[in-house]
């Protein structure tokens, strides 16, 4: 791969294992980060996340048996509590230190359930993504689903920080060809990088074509908010032109918050755990089926893209890629991933595989 | 992997190319040891095994046609007779030296086809493995079947002086949890590892309950011996408490052999070949297919396990696995493989990979 | 592999890139010597083809969409014409020298669609393959299809300078027993290596028992002509015996020119698009249909063994290869491709890859 850091990733930081909904008393398995992993509800409703490998013969510990809140080993019966701690050897009565596995930190919050992959000690919950319009009774939150893509998460990621693809990407859905000479802003003061651009005095997108009830041209925004590492939110909106919409009046219009949480399984692979918050037609459950009809059009749209450009790098590069104008929101996330890891590996004690 | 040693087997050692009902007059592509054979019954009803790979071109032989008991290669007619020499090339009269294919030591023996796979003087068909219950009218045998494991041999074999393991894999056919904690011994004096235990006074295992007709309590007993390299024979019986069993009356009980035949193909598959000899139900053939259909059930079991484990084994690993009270037999299995092998490798002269 | 040149191919050579009617409007993605490539035809006719990798992110323009004679990628909508040149990016002004893709030399002739896969200051169309019979009222061509091996291209041109194996491939078409020990010939000393041999008075093949209406023995021909790198013109025929025919008037019996144009993909994927050509049954369509079930026949047998070769070659090699008598033609053939190669690579200047 040219462009991507190779076989690193982010520790220090909250990943979404999975809706509140994916876990409950079955033992199952997930890979995040290329850390097999075993997830299950306790008899208290926390969820419990485990390394999925007993450390006598590597069993994956989701092939064992739950017993209470431990996982029993499915080959010698070694048993494992939801903290890691090894609690019963068949056969002997010491327990060796060395007879354990790692447990993960968990935190689930707004029906999502977060795993910190890094240093224990560092885990921080009040870091945990969040958004006021959560607990707002003039938004409503749906979960829409995951996208599983067999791409780099930092390709992944470089898409979602990136406004200009829509024109050309989902010309029905959330572009058309009015935007497509618009130039793009990039804001990279704060933790958040921000990509944003209005397409003013345009005809609507297919999407508020169906959902804004619009009657000529309106005023459209689109900011790409991407929060380091895996979390992005694309506030989108449109508002009749004669509203004369300033850029701090969003709420006024018909305003989107599509969500994407990505989850790193390796370097090709990773989970696009998506949903949104509207502040319209609110109640109304169909609209939120027909957004999700909407966006899984458009997702896939970027699937068979990002897909196609993964098979793409595997190849030999005679030539470097180029950078564009519109890449300053992209050139930035990958400058400050590159930077992160590059901060956690010096701080680090060296690790060695064990041949 | 971290356990297994890589690219290395015993070659000086018989392996079970097959159950004799495998052979017939047709060319047979067969892999053992990573190397490609190709095997067909003679007209004398011997069994010939060469290497099937035409010299010439590297066809393999298999691919040409049989003629007498020669095999005429299908590319340019190059012909080979059943001790890989070479009696025709068509188009020149001479045949140079190097127009051989090699050709293996074979023995055919209680309806079981043996390959020596390594140096052909030191091939002795007085060590291949026999037991007197083959010949012994009190005695009936039945070949069951052939398991195609992706699973290394060393982690199959492992499996097979493990009599730990029945309680959590087999709970319905092989164990129950009568025997969780009962410890095991091992004997590893002779050539022959020994990983035994008896539970006494406990419920019969499922298989004994149908085959049995016990009522009450038995005592159970598994003696898992394994023959270097990769035969295993597993007794195991049953007799009611009443009869207050000695270890060496097994006889007077109902007592199974299951004798397990590895033919390692490649580090990531290994056939194992099972068939079982018994004490009981001599005539009763239905006997014969309902110990095969509990057997299958268990090693399938098996089977889930170690390829879980292969596939783990490739996972890099941070910490070693750790070794448990249960584990000398496996533990000494390994150490005397090794051994074997270093020894193959420093009594050997060099060879050199054609590039 | 032994016997392979690895990673290499001769890149000064005119190589076919698909029959005319392969090509038409759409975005045609295609592989060439690893390299891939877009093809489409012009407004005006011709074929264009490009390197199938926008610069910027390295979607394949294939994914994009074409408007006029021009592709834009399908991700952020750069645009290129026929000769590679970037005409529009969709945000900015200025278009930055490095923003291209290769264009490729192609020349269209006899229904057949050439590409120049090396420095285009030597591509010379004069050196194209002809045949003049392409030309010739007294002969009808008519095109095959594209046989898609797995195989590597020297083997597969091996095969085409090889008369010696239709005896043990091609029984029942090709070839018949008469021929197995009738040596071959080898010319050369042209830039075209010929193997060629006369069978006789023997019995038609397959082929020509069809074909040629001939009552009794035949003299029959084979001449395998090799055209460097990978073209192949098989000339072969009968007569009846009685018309005691030299090797100079092989126009008066049954002629056939079978034409192999190899495509080597990669290393394990050669594409052979086949044709002929024919001085028998000139306007007789069912003719040609009739043949092209023979040859289908014919080159699936082939197809079987190199696609065997291949598999083979990929094992560790303990011994080499053995040469006979009949690889004359063969042996010079690689000889000659290494040749090529080492001479371009030592004309190069050095290409880095880019990490």
């Amino acid at each position: 791969m040219s462009s991507n850091n190779q076989n690193a990733y982010v520790y220090n930081a909250w990943y979404v294992a999975g809706w509140s909904s994916e876990f409950n008393e079955e033992l199952t398995p997930l890979v995040i980060l290329e850390q097999a992993l075993v997830a299950y509800r306790c008899a208290d409703g926390s969820v419990a996340i485990l390394e999925d490998r007993c450390p006598h013969r590597l069993l994956p510990l989701s092939k064992g048996q739950r017993i209470d809140d431990n996982i029993r080993c499915g080959y010698h019966g070694m048993t494992f509590n939801e903290r890691g701690k090894c609690v019963r050897i068949p056969g002997q009565d010491n327990i060796p230190s060395s007879a354990y596995v790692r447990a993960y930190s968990i935190h689930e919050k707004n029906n999502i359930v977060f795993i910190w992959m890094g240093d224990p000690e560092k885990a921080d919950i009040h870091t945990i993504f969040d958004l006021p319009q959560f607990a707002s009774d003039d938004w409503h939150a749906h979960q829409g689903d995951a996208l599983h893509l067999q791409s780099h998460y930092l390709n992944v990621a470089e898409n979602l920080v990136d406004p200009a693809h829509v024109s050309f990407v989902h010309p029905t859905t959330l572009g058309n060809s009015a935007s497509e000479d618009v130039p793009v802003h990039v804001d990279v003061d704060s933790d958040v990088l921000v990509a944003w651009r209005w397409i003013r005095d345009a005809p609507p997108i297919g999407f508020f074509q169906k959902f804004g009830e619009f009657e000529g041209n309106v005023d459209r925004w689109h900011y790409y908010y991407l929060h380091m590492p895996c979390t992005a939110v694309i506030d989108f909106g449109s508002a009749s032109v004669d509203a004369k919409l300033e850029e701090s009046e969003r709420d006024k219009g018909v305003r989107i918050f599509a969500l994407h949480f990505l989850t790193p399984v390796n370097e090709h692979y990773t989970i696009d755990r998506w949903m949104h918050l509207r502040n319209a037609a609110l109640d109304d459950e169909q609209a939120s089926d027909q957004m999700d009809a909407m966006f899984r059009i458009a997702f896939n749209e970027d699937k068979e893209i990002l897909e196609a450009i993964d098979e793409a790098e595997k190849r030999p590069q005679l030539r470097k890629p180029i950078r564009l104008a519109i890449d300053k929101g992209p050139m930035v996330y990958r400058r400050r991933i590159a930077s992160l890891i590059e901060d956690e590996i010096s701080s680090e004690e060296p690790t060695t595989l064990v041949g």
